[in-house]
């Protein structure tokens, strides 16, 4: 797809040549690092080498982070094995989810509801995306904290890039005794992922959202967690089993190092100011192209992604502005990547109270490390003329 | 590890120039097949490209491919997956598995029996690893069929390479109208894998295992066949949620590439001959070495896989001998890699009637495309001074 614009980093964001690089050499590696020969231990010392540079991204110890295939998988680990692990003889059957999830999350939840006795509780989320944390101390008070297996939420919204108090959620939930699973995939790169200091219990994170390989990810599980196991065979892991895949582990930390300090879990300053910069532009040229364009998610410091844009846009469908910018050259979507290309609308959108008329007008704009001035500037390009079509065609 | 030896292809087979050619080019496209823009359809038609190379190796139509991260986790939704859509209100509570499986087989059994009320049965092997029909029939009449919710076992044994009749097991099942799950992990690429010719509803395989991806696999889920999934989300395949790894099915079918006939899905013949020449080269050069060794598993034409050797040493531990031929510069295993380097008398050697004693100095030994005479004389020059050490060590 050389010269089409690429602003969906969201969906997945493409290996740089230094990743690949990286993983390219991990791949010649040979050996399972299950096996106790010469070429397995070797394998053990390279894959244990990446598993602390992900660990310390996260802000967790080697010993809590499960290498897993990828976000969908961690956070229906996270989900199920941890209702399985506590709900046992029906004593905890409440799951507390927040409006607005990952679908990865609102189907694990609806499926433990329909098929294991789960009792699934959604807290309502404001305007902007925020989950106050008065809401979940009122949910856990309301339905008796004992009753509750997991609470769940994301770090920071996949669609509108809001981003949570984690730190004020999880102590809410840690004072009811209620362990937390935090879906961190969106937020990987872009905040600061601080597993021990905000108190969760687990967290999801995904390679591809970076620019480290498809199918790898991790769930992080506290050293006091308890989860049951999606996947039972060799115990490779705590939690999971399945050979470990070293090269996977390698490019994820690779990816994890163009985008965070050196060996920590803060993001690179430079990153974040190139990535807001960019974003910057696009929102400030949207406003422009089309001032009834609305602004979504929350726009404090700290509070949106900086690689997160998302607008709707009055009298538009979303799904035509998509195929129409992609005919001028520009890959955008009308939101998560995670529906198998489903047009529907948005569950985010509404979970913040926009009516479907309004929400149908949804694009999303996300960035990544590769991102240039050229796109954005070409979609700035597109749009007006692509809003003129759409808004004509839904007249017609 | 330049210059050591690498008998152990069982465990992990190393990524051919070829195969790693193909899947860094597949690596460098940017795009997430879900998506509806240009970068997403594009993503789509190479990851379909590699989905119809995949099914057509296993002998099933693209639909009924369900791509996975690996081995374990296509046993694991095989199993779960099929008991939890034909349990329903406690119906056909029992499991049938063979002995000797592979552990991800095993171990989520026994899980589905701790925690969610499966009935498991578990069918004897004969002396060689064979599972007879009559003895799978047998069981289905004493159980009774329709309280039986699948049968499961090894298309080839992993440790002792013992193939078994699929055809006439399957038939077994299918007159009774029990769904059949084959694990084939270890048999892909030495023996031909027709899904449809068989007649079984499941059929898992890994890819690292012949040289493709570590993280990738595919259970192949007939038409009519039901299964609950694992991953809930977004529904991107039937079965599975979560972002389809392009690139890893790409490395899975150039990998296929290699060691079947040209799109399709009978093992390349000089690959076989290949296989089979290097393993007699050291079957024979191991009988000679030490004339009290015993082979194990099925001698048969077709009866076992032409990769695979197994060998017990009388008088000698097995862990002892991986140990001392990696300080001679081979590495070899003493049965499956998928153990997580537990030190444990094989389960499939007791399963084909070995008492303890025996079965503790056994040896498996396997091949790939990459191995070579040279490693086999490595071997075979090495043998002979281990043993003495390690039998002179037993006896101290």
């Amino acid at each position: 797809m050389t010269g089409q614009a690429y602003l969906d980093h969201a969906a997945t964001s493409p290996m740089s040549a230094g990743v690949l690089d990286a993983y390219t050499r991990a791949l010649r590696e040979v050996g399972n690092p299950a096996s106790t020969h010469g070429h397995g231990q070797r394998a053990l010392e390279v894959l244990e080498g990446a598993r602390e540079r992900i660990a310390a991204a996260v802000g967790c110890d080697t010993a809590e982070l499960v290498l897993t295939g990828g976000g969908t998988e961690s956070i229906n680990l996270a989900l199920k094995g941890a209702f399985w692990a506590r709900y046992g003889g029906g004593a905890r059957p409440v799951i507390l989810i927040a409006d607005g999830e990952h679908h990865a999350t609102i189907e694990a939840a609806e499926w433990l509801r329909d098929t294991q006795h789960a009792d699934v509780r959604w807290l309502p989320l404001d305007a902007e995306g925020r989950l106050a944390p008065e809401t979940l101390r009122g949910a856990l008070t309301e339905v008796g904290a004992e009753r509750v297996a997991l609470v769940s939420f994301l770090w920071a919204n996949n669609e509108i890039g809001t981003v949570q108090d984690v730190a004020a959620l999880c102590a809410v939930a840690n004072a009811a005794g209620v362990p937390v699973h935090v879906d961190a995939v969106a937020a990987l790169g872009q905040v600061e992922l601080d597993f021990a200091a905000v108190g969760a219990d687990f967290l999801s994170v995904s390679a591809h959202k970076i620019g480290g390989p498809v199918g790898v990810g991790a769930l992080v599980v506290g050293r006091r967690a308890k989860l049951e196991p999606l996947f039972h065979g060799g115990s490779q892991q705590r939690g999971r089993s399945g050979t470990q895949d070293v090269a996977g582990a390698v490019g994820f930390a690779a990816a994890l190092d163009e985008v965070l300090i050196a060996g920590g879990s803060a993001p690179d300053p430079d990153h974040l100011a190139r990535l807001a910069g960019l974003r910057d532009r696009l929102v400030a040229g949207i406003r422009a192209a089309d001032p009834t364009a609305i602004y979504r998610g929350a726009t404090g410091p700290d509070e949106r992604l900086p690689g997160n844009a998302h607008f709707t846009f009055p009298g538009c469908q979303g799904d035509s502005l998509v195929f129409l910018l992609d005919a001028a050259g520009v890959s955008v979507s009308v939101g998560s990547a995670c529906r198998a290309g489903v047009a529907e609308t948005s569950h985010v959108l509404l979970a913040i109270g926009l009516p479907e008329a309004e929400a149908a007008g949804a694009l999303r704009f996300t960035l990544g490390g590769a991102s240039t001035e050229r796109e954005i500037d070409a979609l700035l390009a597109a749009l007006p003329g692509v809003l003129e079509r759409a808004r004509a065609a839904g007249l017609s």
